[in-house]
């Protein structure tokens, strides 16, 4: 088989880390475009110029959101400064929270609102979607300012209901907290018709920008909320009041990222976000399909599978360890393991922003002869027949 | 003269917001070197190649700290952010601690305190240093936990006297946090020997990384009373231990700027940290000369003058935003302007970082045309002659 034949002759070329098959759920492979943008000198800042910058990211950003009533930030630090800006300035120390928690990315959105309110963490099964009716009952029961959701949790390959639980919140007037980052731009999402309150986004996900961005959007009633009696670095107002005010940044910015981000939104909206949304959707239906074919097992219910990653389960008795260093070492590879308590049970492969059709067959190629190399038992090419079927 | 005939024969060229003499007080030109680690495709940060990228990074800002003692931690956020991980993971809610104020950053120093702790201003002369006697019989009276110092104001141009206040907080046993965001690799910083808990660097700074990341170094003391009461994403012990114990870090850095920052610290190391500081004083002396000779005052007081920029004022009737047009549109030549109670009324020239004495020429030859174009009298030459005297 051809497309086996020349992973296997790049097995010998003397290994370099940026020479390779990217699939992580995040960072995700950057365009030339990107990384050409971050590349520039240094620039002023302070200048016209970047204030010309500022208020494209500005308009992109509302793009991004799919939002015409909300206020958007950027800022300068990974998505759960994004997360911490939003939480740290909508709510109060004696605000009690809803945390739904079912894979190690709510755990930990769970964790960071300890520090700035009184959360209560609901738990759902890993592998399963969050239940609105469990929700509506706690929400009957409980006086909550606000309720979390991760959106996409990347831990589990799970897509939560996200529409039906920013229902629920605004039928008991809580706010409604969305951790989007690593759906926005993957999975469809519509804060101002959901009703949406805050939701935050990572660079290095779906619009596959460098990693070191959090995007950011409140609606008007989370806008007018907003304080700054915990944060300062992470004040979500001073952003968005800089940004929509002044074409500015509160503080100074991460440059290259800055540049490099413009570019990737530019991108998008070359490609529209529905045809991204509409690619990504493409893609895991081809992944998923090519999961069946090797006879594996999706680790989510398929009812709730992501559409921005795939994570698969083990055969009885793999090694993660050594699985993953066999796609990597001989076939260039790069997919990632699970975390928390599925760490060592999983795998996962992303296939979110500007991945294309070719990475994915080549990670599935891979991925087909490492699993025959430990001893899973399938028809050879099952997989990448599946995903050109599929696709 | 052939060096002012090159520079007037640029301003026909299309502008290009990259093609200048860069010269603000931060963001600095970058290397080559520099800006092609920035551009690396995305890679995995949570990979035995990162691990070996992070010990690295550890090591390399022992030296960049000048500490053996002391524990360091690279966070992925401006210098605000640095001094915020020190002041909420260090300082409680209640705790008194002074702020020595004599410009726009130790001003802004002041305002994070308020939101993490209970600080008390003591302001001195915008364009004089902190006056240790002064700070001697305050830290008599008071019941202060913590003295913070701006240790060189770009704002004004001036560096205060870090080893004396040391010496001074160490006195009344109170923790030292230094920001050293704009002196770190540029003016000698001795924490270990100065007594100081924490200090902070910025990465566009004076070692002429991208913007975006900060440095901190705790002492052991510090370190020990480090807590998690009011920060997540900014918490130092996360960041410390995890980059200490792990090679890693809490949450996803910045990783194009990690890449960066790593190899800024090579080209520091190849240079030593002493033949930086001696550098970054022969530019500091030669561009003193320069304005002198022009008949121009500094800003500061002389004997506090900053070696990493110079502060120099207007003569009466300037317009400080079109000399600073003139310098960019004429001659491609980028300063800073003033900020704060100073703006309008002084402009700044950068000359830290990797900055290289033709930038400096070229720069003055600039402020030459430009002085004599707007009124300013004075030998035509004189400041680029008394660089090449004075280098």
């Amino acid at each position: 088989m051809r497309l086996r034949g020349v992973l296997f002759s790049l097995a010998s070329i003397t290994m370099d880390l940026e020479d390779n098959i990217f699939m992580l759920a995040g960072p995700v492979k950057m365009h030339p475009r990107v990384l050409k943008a971050m590349s520039s000198p240094a620039i002023n800042h302070r200048s016209a110029e970047f204030k010309a910058i500022n208020a494209e990211l500005r308009e992109n950003l509302k793009y991004l959101f799919q939002t015409t009533t909300g206020q958007v930030a950027l800022i300068s630090g990974s998505g759960t400064a994004g997360l911490e800006s939003v939480v740290s300035s909508l709510l109060h120390k004696k605000d009690r929270v809803l945390n739904l928690v079912n894979g190690k990315f709510s755990e930990r959105f769970n964790d960071l609102c300890k520090v700035f309110a009184e959360p209560t963490p609901m738990n759902f099964e890993w592998g399963k979607a969050v239940y609105p009716e469990k929700v509506a009952a706690e929400l009957e029961k409980g006086d909550y300012r606000a309720v979390t959701l991760c959106h996409n949790e990347t831990s589990t390959g799970v897509t939560n209901p996200a529409k039906e639980i920013a229902a629920l919140a605004k039928k008991h007037d809580c706010l409604f907290i969305l951790d989007g980052i690593t759906s926005v731009a993957g999975i469809e999402v519509k804060p101002d018709e959901w009703g949406a309150d805050a939701v935050v986004m990572g660079s290095q996900k779906c619009i596959a920008a460098p990693a070191g961005l959090a995007g950011v959007m409140v609606s008007p009633r989370a806008y007018e909320e907003l304080h700054e009696e915990q944060s300062c670095y992470l004040s979500l107002r001073a952003h968005i009041d800089a940004l929509r005010d002044e074409d500015d940044t509160p503080w100074t910015p991460a440059i290259p990222l800055f540049l490099a981000f413009r570019e990737a939104l530019r991108i998008l909206k070359e490609e529209t976000i529905e045809g991204r949304i509409a690619r990504t959707a493409k893609l895991a239906k081809a992944s998923r399909a090519a999961v069946e074919a090797m006879g594996l097992q999706l680790f989510p219910d398929k009812q709730c599978a992501s559409n921005t990653l795939t994570a698969i389960r083990y055969p009885a008795g793999f090694d993660d360890g050594k699985f993953r260093k066999e796609l990597r070492e001989s076939h260039r590879v790069v997919v990632a393991g699970g975390q928390g308590s599925v760490k060592g049970k999983i795998f996962r492969i992303g296939h979110m922003g500007i991945c294309p059709i070719s990475d994915l067959l080549a990670a599935y190629a891979a991925v087909e002869a490492a699993m025959i190399k430990f001893g899973h038992k399938f028809e050879r090419g099952a997989a990448v027949r599946a995903i050109a079927k599929s696709y």
